[in-house]
């Protein structure tokens, strides 16, 4: 049997292990090894494998035989290789010492750089860099470092004796009432590290080891003891993370950029990062170190003056960065460290990039032959769509600005940004606007009726209710700003006021909202409108090629439908008609008439009166949708929410009806109901009113054959919504096709429809076998069924789901289930109910319609379970459509 | 081959048929055989199978070849056998014609009588009964019958005919300006007779059929082709009634009790129905027809007279007795006739009977080895139970003067009466309670804050709210007569009136609830109070030994639970905490506080002064149960409900708390929820709020330990509500473990407890296999889980559940998914979490809380799932003990 190696060298271009060595060497030393293997100039060093950990844990805390030596080994060939020794008095080998398990994991020891420091070998480093300060203060920073991370000394024990000599030295000598570390001088930290040792020796009982043999043993035990921390056992528990080996120790030989003018260090980027264009990118900073780079003190030189400064440094530079680009297929982030005019790639991982130039990398190396069309279309991430469509605000103002006109912070409910003069009531939004004026709509919080001054305006700030309140939800469907949820805000309707402390916003003053942050500004900030780059249409055109689920829209409206079509809809999976009804003043008294009709009679008279604009709505529907299917869903929310419920409103209300005010206060107030969610609502007015079932199909079927007799392709289908039961969709269903019959009848027409229910009671889900065998077609409703299934109201969630969902708390849930679907819960009812539905009746057509239609891990879900299509509002018809293309490239299924 | 039968007949004592050939002879003509056979004195007849049927439409609409010859010889053998000839003009031979299928069915041809009557024979009949104005009364109604059932006439063509003579004749003869049927006499009978003939011939076109041949072929027809009645046939594919071949056709000799003196009708029991006695009892009328009996105008006389008149017939009817109660092993109710000396049984079935005999009949009845225990058990329904437990309206009240005294009707939540004077306050209610009266509390809705009114009053009546409501999910527990829903009523709290129209009550004014007709008198009607047999005890000792599945109780409280003890409640299935704190205004306050508090410390604070007095509750109930497992649930309710929400009462708790009104106001308006049934309740209190878990816990364990002390013993079982994933329970499982054992080691002593889970939300039934895991016991909370499962809260279903429910209306659910479990639907779900809950842990303890732990139907689906036990409020524990033994009896299952 061979001998098992227990570490594996890499430098001088080559590595003894690779890649796919994960197993082995952890995460980080594969890929070390991967990176010297393709010909990077790293700095050379050895991983110690997984197997030593393993081992040291199976024998009692002991190292396996043969191993002393090997360390031994490698430390010789690595002072060899780079030229240095341990604490060489003049040139000092320095290391860094890592762990790295195979899989990414808190909780383990993290860094200690310059290990082999001691009291000779800082002279070296003072030497070599001509910089008695920085050599003094890597070696105060190993010292920590070791002690703290390496033998368990409190950091805050060296942190006061720092602080000792700053306030005691230093602070004396500026005279300053603060200062900072990098105040400290030579002298000050010549001082401190005695009894910095000092520190150590008294928490450890023994001295600071000066061999860098011992420190450098003394990192390893650390590491490998670490693996077995309390933090980390937890983690891999948490996690269900078994079948490790247990974690790598790295050892690299530390890389200076500060060793004078022919030294440098910095970042840079294979394309650029922020248009995407395939051009080199990057700054570095001479003769310094990366502390300098982050402490922003000095100015950095743009890559273009290395290549006059260094030609040979820089044309290796672009080597690596085209080698990088070819062995790792994307754009690179990169860096860097010039030692005494010697390249050193520290660190090499995938840039990160605006969304335009996502968009257009993925496209370029298609173009390139670097990718595959289906591995461009897997990097592109729905943010990356929403920050190509959202106004933003302007990136390059200072952050103390926006620091200065902060007002509040609430929740970021539909990203983007919008600026504009507040008003606090819909019909000023309505107003305001129709004058030509830019408005914010503050309410605390929105109901139907404010639906038209909500689209009017071009933002919109709540103070209350969560990303699934009313605001939030409608303000989606438009791809409009909102923020909701602003908790702090006190708004005085009376006085035409918001005040947040003491700082008061009053009616016509302007402010701005952050709808991806929740932040509101009290002023108008610059921001900068969308623009579509091309690269976007080449890569969404492959995606729609590539995906097999289709994508429908949310939409109640003509004009939404036109822009949802724009955005690549293929239909409308959702017609709300509720939100037709609060268009216009006339709209609203008629459905007010129908609701407090005190007789089936009266009742009707006011259903005919609605008919014409619901008719018309439809008719200016299909025209938009010229063909596509439209589902359209029968009446659903509550009567109440049609109704005002101030006694100013209802006293206007009896005498536009020409009611008794007695009789329209009682009639509103017998339609209170405890949890309105679960209350008289959805197919269960069509029960009760088989009327107003009867008028919609009637006004759905009318504007279809119309629309047909003027030569407008057609689909309606008409859904019926919180369906719990077989026979309940069977009287209704029946009740539809008869409306339907009548109407073509009398219209000497035929057009093709079909009849079809929403699921979103749990019952429905659990009898979908029967309800399936009535139906033509199922649209999940995700936002109901995930409400009842989970027994929790979007509204109210607000006081204990943020608990539920962070990690930091109860971490209960992976993710709001209100924004991706629940697939362990919902999703197990979801599943059974497509199964039991496609086998009684396997032509059921099945889709989705709740808010996540248009979240990615959802889309994945509806692929994985054969839905045929997914519907969201129309902004998220792109994100949709590239998630359902990412889907049928993990999941494919047949077209 | 031999040939086929078609007709069986039956009469002088032997039949062809039998009581087992349902299928082809249908359920009536099989039980007129069997009746036969076992030697009752039944009329004559014969019955046409249904292959007969079943023939007519297999072949084109057309009767088998010698169905005729067969009809002819059948005829001819009734008429020989009973002495009688069709068309006779002496003596006729008059017939019914039923149909009767092998299942009972709505939408065949109902009964034709007198069948065999004309112009000639009507004067036989007159003769024979020398009325000759019952003789031709039943040739009109003959004629009518005939002519609508069998042949279609419009029966208001007849009725407008009859009218017009009682109009023009009867009236102007009486000189009244109301008469009735009665009333018209022969010479108005004489005339009207030859116009329906004409009203039959305009319709059909033919002349009325004179030849009782010819007639009994038209009612044979009839009733074939009544089987395919669209009613019928609408009926048989709802039910999914199939496999049947037709409808049989049973054709019975007529028999008249007012042919004279040694004839009569009657009507007999072979038990007493009252009181159970096992002694004969009924009542007759000499010389008259069933309809003198209805119409009661004559006193009939009792079963012991006719022993004196005719004391061979009551012999013979003595031997009816006995024959019956050995051939069908239950007390029957017997109609019968008398025709000129001679007995006749027209009808005999289980008869009627009242809860006291009801129990009485069936202990006798083993005792006499009649039938077996098991037999007995089955026998007794709840309602059996019910109205031996709750005090009744006295029955002797004559309907008039209930009729007089009527006030309103609402809906009857709890059964039994009440009777007190009007209160419209919970504290009312306490106090004129504690002065001695008796009183009825009258709320629009009730709320947890009035607990402690409505058990002071005798009855409750609200004006909304169905059956489960607050008031009725509250009075149920107490099996206090409740009436909910009395939507008519206008209550005036100002006033302290409640008014019904004009008709005013005003406080302390009496009145009477009726809770199990939902009635309202405005008086105080005499009541009788229950009794409980030895019948009883005997029966229910029996069906315990029977049962398997435990009974356990939901209550609140120590008296409370002693009382379930005495009803035979095994333990404790629900604990509610949340009403303790209504008990008075000291803990009150300090729940309030807690509620209201700003921070973790002051909510820590009012948590301390609250857990005395939980602790001193649990020690009451532990000492109550004695070591029967008491399953105590956290708080559940959202706190909203704890605090005041009218201004007036705010101020009040402001003051009282030592805090600014407008910081209570505002802290109260934060807890308004949208649904809150779906929001922040259950264990998310203890997620948001861990304290609070930790001191109620505490409170139960060092009632726990305490008690131990004091030589109790106790078995708390530690119940978690709302809980939907895994995870949660797993963080308050470990919590509620880690303060239990805390107290344990403060205390020195150990105490066996258990920590479990509601299963109430749709969430946590679909994962209750990671759920079952974790949990020691499941409950399910079958309210809850009823309400998001169907999506339909149950305080504001009453807007629409009773058209579900209606059979008239929609129909769409069997019964009320509040009072009896929904099987489909949420009884899928459960068996669901059943299977996987004790696939991951067989050893997981199962249970039901909700209303439907004392539902007979659904309890039998606990049986048949495999559950531990059921746990109802204390009046239904002996309906559940009854239920669980007849599910064993019925689903068998080992011990």
């Amino acid at each position: 049997m061979a001998k098992k190696k227990f570490i594996y060298f890499f430098g001088g271009g080559k590595a003894e292990g690779n890649g796919k060595m994960k197993e082995l060497l952890g995460g980080k030393g594969a890929g070390l090894a991967e990176m010297t293997n393709i010909g990077l100039p790293v700095p050379a060093g050895f991983t110690i494998t997984t197997e030593v950990c393993d081992y040291y844990y199976r024998h009692n805390r002991t190292y396996p035989p043969g191993f002393d030596k090997e360390l031994s080994r490698n430390i010789t060939r690595l002072e060899r290789l780079v030229g240095k020794r341990f604490g060489d008095p003049d040139d000092p080998l320095l290391v860094s010492v890592r762990s790295g398990a195979a899989r990414s994991m808190p909780g383990m020891m993290e860094t200690i750089l310059n290990l082999g420091l001691n009291d000779v070998s800082v002279e070296g480093l003072s030497k070599k860099t001509t910089n008695r300060r920085f050599a003094l203060d890597a070696y105060r920073r190993f010292i920590v470092m070791y002690g703290s991370t390496a033998k368990g000394v409190p950091r805050e024990r060296f942190e006061e004796e720092f602080n000792d000599i700053k306030e005691r030295r230093t602070k004396v000598r500026l005279r300053r009432s603060t200062v900072f570390d990098t105040d400290v001088n030579e002298e000050e930290l010549e001082e401190l590290i005695p009894i910095l040792k000092k520190v150590y020796k008294d928490h450890t009982g023994e001295e600071f080891p000066n061999d860098p043999g011992e420190q450098l043993r003394g990192a390893i035990d650390a590491v490998i003891r670490s693996w077995m921390a309390e933090k980390a056992v937890t983690y891999r528990k948490v996690e269900k993370i078994t079948g490790l080996k247990g974690t790598a120790v790295n050892i690299v030989q530390m890389v200076f950029g500060n060793m004078g003018d022919n030294s440098g260090t910095g970042v840079c980027f294979t394309r650029d990062p922020s248009t995407g264009e395939n051009t080199f990118y990057g700054d570095l900073l001479m003769n310094a170190q990366g502390e300098d780079v982050v402490a922003g003190i000095r100015t950095p030189i743009h890559l273009k003056d290395l290549e006059r400064i260094m030609p040979k440094v820089y044309r290796q530079l672009c080597q690596v960065r085209k080698k990088l680009e070819r062995h790792y297929r994307d754009m690179q982030d990169i860096e860097f460290t010039i030692e005494e005019g010697k390249l050193y790639i520290l660190q090499t991982r995938a840039g990160k990039r605006s969304p335009r130039a996502s968009f257009k990398i993925a496209v370029d190396m298609v173009k390139e032959r670097l990718i595959t069309r289906e591995e461009a279309i897997l990097r592109i991430t729905d943010k990356d769509i929403e920050g190509l469509f959202y106004p933003v605000i302007d990136p390059s103002i200072p952050k103390e600005e926006l620091k200065k006109y902060f007002f509040a912070a609430g929740i970021g409910a539909v990203p983007g940004a919008a600026s504009g003069r507040v008003v606090f009531t819909a019909k000023d939004a309505e107003e305001w606007t129709a004058r030509g004026e830019r408005v914010v709509l503050v309410r605390k919080e929105t109901s139907p009726e404010d639906v038209g001054g909500m689209h009017a305006a071009k933002g919109i700030l709540t103070a209350t209710g969560g990303k699934t309140s009313h605001a939030a939800v409608v303000a989606r469907g438009w791809g409009k700003c909102c923020v909701v949820g602003c908790e702090d805000l006190n708004i005085d309707y009376e006085g035409k006021t918001m005040k947040v402390g003491n700082t008061v916003i009053k009616e016509g003053d302007e402010i701005t909202l952050n709808g991806s942050t929740g932040e509101v500004f009290r002023t108008a900030l610059r921001l900068i409108d969308p623009e579509l780059p091309p690269a976007y249409d080449t890569l969404m055109k492959w995606a729609d090629r590539v995906r097999v689920l289709k994508v429908r829209t949310n939409v109640d409206t003509p004009y939404d439908a036109e822009n949802a079509v724009r955005l690549g809809a293929e239909g409308i999976g959702l017609c709300r008609t509720e939100h037709m009804f609060f268009d216009t003043d006339e709209r609203r008294i008629a459905i007010q008439r129908m609701i407090l009709a005190e007789n089936e009679g009266t009742r009707k008279e006011a259903l005919e009166e609605l008919l014409p604009f619901q008719k018309r709505d439809f008719m200016g529907i299909f025209r938009a949708m010229d063909g596509k299917p439209v589902t359209i869903r029968l009446l659903d929310p509550p009567l109440h929410e049609f109704v005002p419920h101030t006694e100013d409103e209802q006293k206007h209300l009896a005498q536009m009806l020409g009611m008794p005010f007695h009789q329209v206060k009682r009639n509103i107030s017998r339609l209170h109901e405890t949890n309105p969610m679960l209350g008289h609502r959805g197919c269960r007015l069509c029960i009760t009113y088989p009327e107003i079932l009867d008028t919609q199909v009637r006004a759905i079927m009318e504007a279809a054959c119309e629309c047909k007799k003027k030569g407008i392709k057609v689909l309606p289908e008409i859904m019926l919504p919180l369906i719990m039961d077989a026979k309940e969709l069977g009287i209704l269903a029946q009740r539809t096709r008869e409306v339907a019959e009548r109407v073509m009848k009398e219209q000497g027409v035929r057009v093709k429809y079909s009849v079809g229910t929403m699921i979103e009671v749990p019952r429905a889900a659990l009898l979908a076998d029967r309800i399936g065998r009535i139906a033509e077609f199922f649209s999940f409703g995700t936002n109901d069924l995930t409400q009842m299934t989970l027994g929790m109201s979007r509204d109210d969630a607000g006081r204990f789901l943020p608990e539920y969902v962070d990690e930091k708390k109860a971490g209960i849930l992976k993710t709001d289930p209100f924004q991706s679907l629940d697939q362990e819960g919902v999703g197990l009812l979801i599943k059974m109910a497509v199964q039991k539905g496609r086998k009684a009746n396997p032509s059921l057509k099945i889709g989705i319609c709740g808010e996540h239609g248009g979240d990615p891990a959802s889309v994945e879900f509806c692929q994985r379970n054969d839905f045929d299509y997914v519907s969201c509002s129309p902004f998220r018809v792109p994100i949709a459509r590239l998630a359902a293309a990412q889907a049928q490239i993990r999941w494919p299924r047949k077209r």
